[in-house]
């Protein structure tokens, strides 16, 4: 059973959510492989990933406005603040959420459901380069 | 290292907690394997996974209590209400929990803990079929 | 692909959070594998991993502080109280945070962003022995 790891790199402009789906599909092409798991790891502390419905943009609309509710900034309580009043905060929207999701695939095919989309999360309002690996194990 | 890959069924009827524990187990046995892991991956937005305790009830109780209070449905913000009022709610809890698990086996066993059950958490209160992709990598 | 599986114990002394990135650096050493994933998979529900920025203490402090005031103790709805008033709170706390996380590996080493620690976060007071196990999926 083979690996394949491939790293993919994304430019984000601010919180929201980004869908990587089509990015994962593409490096399964790649690998060859027919059927095992893809491990999808983000490797930053300040951006996280989900799984979300990818068909009514609303819904995402809503969880953003949820988490940004649930994890307000103006708690004069935090100290790991010298980034700004998102630094904090998105280390905590980080760890309530997820760094690693493990897909199965069968027949080439990732077993994402019909409503399914895989998406980076992210927590801070400036730009980023963010980097995800991309670990494939299977035959 | 071959792959094994299996998906179960499970008829929900309303939001809560039901266990998995034992079907995972029974595919391991079918899938012949000794040592790796499993991937439990739920394929939906609106229930999501948890390991949880399963020896005393009133600890599942309390934490469906608890998240339905994290979670409230009366909030006017939310835009994504189309099926009722557990539909934007539902994929709320479904992203603060799990939608991907992994768990070890050796010997042919799971490495649970002794007080640890495998759950899928359905958030939705009207009845659903529920698929879990059980991927075992392994050897 | 063989896999190579391994146990580590570790005692905690109250709630917070405990690195044990070079625990899992060690164990790939000993694997002798070059690519795949690791699986680090917490056996117990009253504890759980949490991937963190490991250079500032304040940020995994302010996470503490944070999760503590969302989970407070004092809800009198909580039934699940036989241990004291961490009890339940220390299950609720696991189920929002992560019992596995995927951590791929490549060149015989961890792939962890610059600012990433693997934590174990123990939700309990009192001193406890948490077995973390780390499955090695490779060539």
């Amino acid at each position: 059973m083979p690996n394949f790891t491939q790293t993919i790199t994304l430019r984000t402009s601010g919180r929201r959510t980004y869908e990587i789906s089509s990015d994962i599909a593409a490096a399964l092409r790649q690998s060859g492989l027919q059927a095992g798991t893809v491990t999808v790891f983000c490797q930053h502390t300040s951006c996280s990933l989900v799984i979300m419905e990818n068909a009514d943009p609303s819904a995402r609309a809503d969880l953003h406005y949820f988490m940004d509710k649930l994890v307000p900034e103006d708690d004069p309580n935090y100290t790991h603040t010298l980034e700004g009043p998102d630094d904090m905060t998105s280390h905590i929207k980080m760890a309530l959420t997820r760094t690693s999701e493990v897909i199965p695939f069968v027949d080439g095919r990732l077993c994402l459901g019909t409503w399914q989309g895989v998406f980076l999360w992210e927590h801070r309002d400036m730009q980023h380069s963010r980097r995800i690996v991309l670990s494939f194990n299977g035959e």
